[in-house]
């Protein structure tokens, strides 16, 4: 088990696209906002997983993870999960000793773009690049679980 | 992935506990009834798995099981499932070819005694021993799932 302590935030401008590679993700969710916790399943190339995070409290987070065979995802993500999936492609930028994440929505999220940074601690001090603007962390709004039964399209 | 295809009976009498021997299981579920499919947690001694399976269509129902941590589980179990778990004793018991499974339940749900066989083929012939009563294959009310928000003394 893990604990998942991380930072939101929407971004500003073009400029953080040539600061990294991206790789596409395709995730759903096997659990609705009722349930007190989110069951994901996630395909990236052909490695996959199976996703289990605990309610929210602060911006922590307990995170179990598992791989799970890219078929079995692949066929989840088909006829398991709930629609729509969420289609991104995620942006890893290395600013100072951090390594931030830029999802960028497709399909009927397309137009969020969102920078999470993972933190160690929940008081780490960390800088913000320029290119990083308002903080969302704790808005359910933006939760990837949250956007696929509300996606930004509707907002 | 596996597609599980079984039939439920309830027991008559006391004579089948004299044929098999029997492990305690300890599960819970992360989803609830409004979603599609349900995700279960499973402690059996120091062995653990998450099972993830679709909607049950006829008595075929698509199944996905990844092993995982005990200590994992027993978190998931303590902190992330519905409450009351499902606490039973499963006996396996031998007869002709076939295997049942007889779950004796626990807790919130005692009383209530199932067994269980999986069969090859959902066309598959089978002799039911003496001790097998009433088929409820099919009756939601007896999935394990359901049983974890309407306990058997519930009813």
């Amino acid at each position: 088990m893990g604990v998942e302590i991380e930072r939101k935030f929407l971004v500003k401008g073009d400029r953080w696209r040539s600061l990294g590679s991206s790789e596409f993700y395709r995730q759903g969710y096997l659990t609705t906002a009722q349930d007190g916790c989110t069951v994901r399943v996630r395909l990236v190339g052909d490695r996959a997983c199976v996703t289990i995070k605990g309610r929210t409290v602060g911006n922590r987070r307990a995170e179990f993870e598992y791989a799970i065979p890219a078929a079995d995802a692949e066929e989840m993500l088909d006829t398991l999960c709930q629609k729509p999936l969420i289609e991104k492609n995620r942006y890893k930028i290395l600013s100072g000793s951090l390594v931030w994440e830029v999802d960028e929505f497709m399909g009927e999220n397309a137009g969020l773009i969102v920078a999470e940074v993972e933190l160690s601690d929940p008081q780490q001090v960390i800088d913000l690049p320029d290119w990083v603007g308002e903080e969302v962390s704790g808005d359910p709004r933006y939760f990837n679980a949250y956007l696929a039964q509300q996606p930004f399209s509707q907002w």
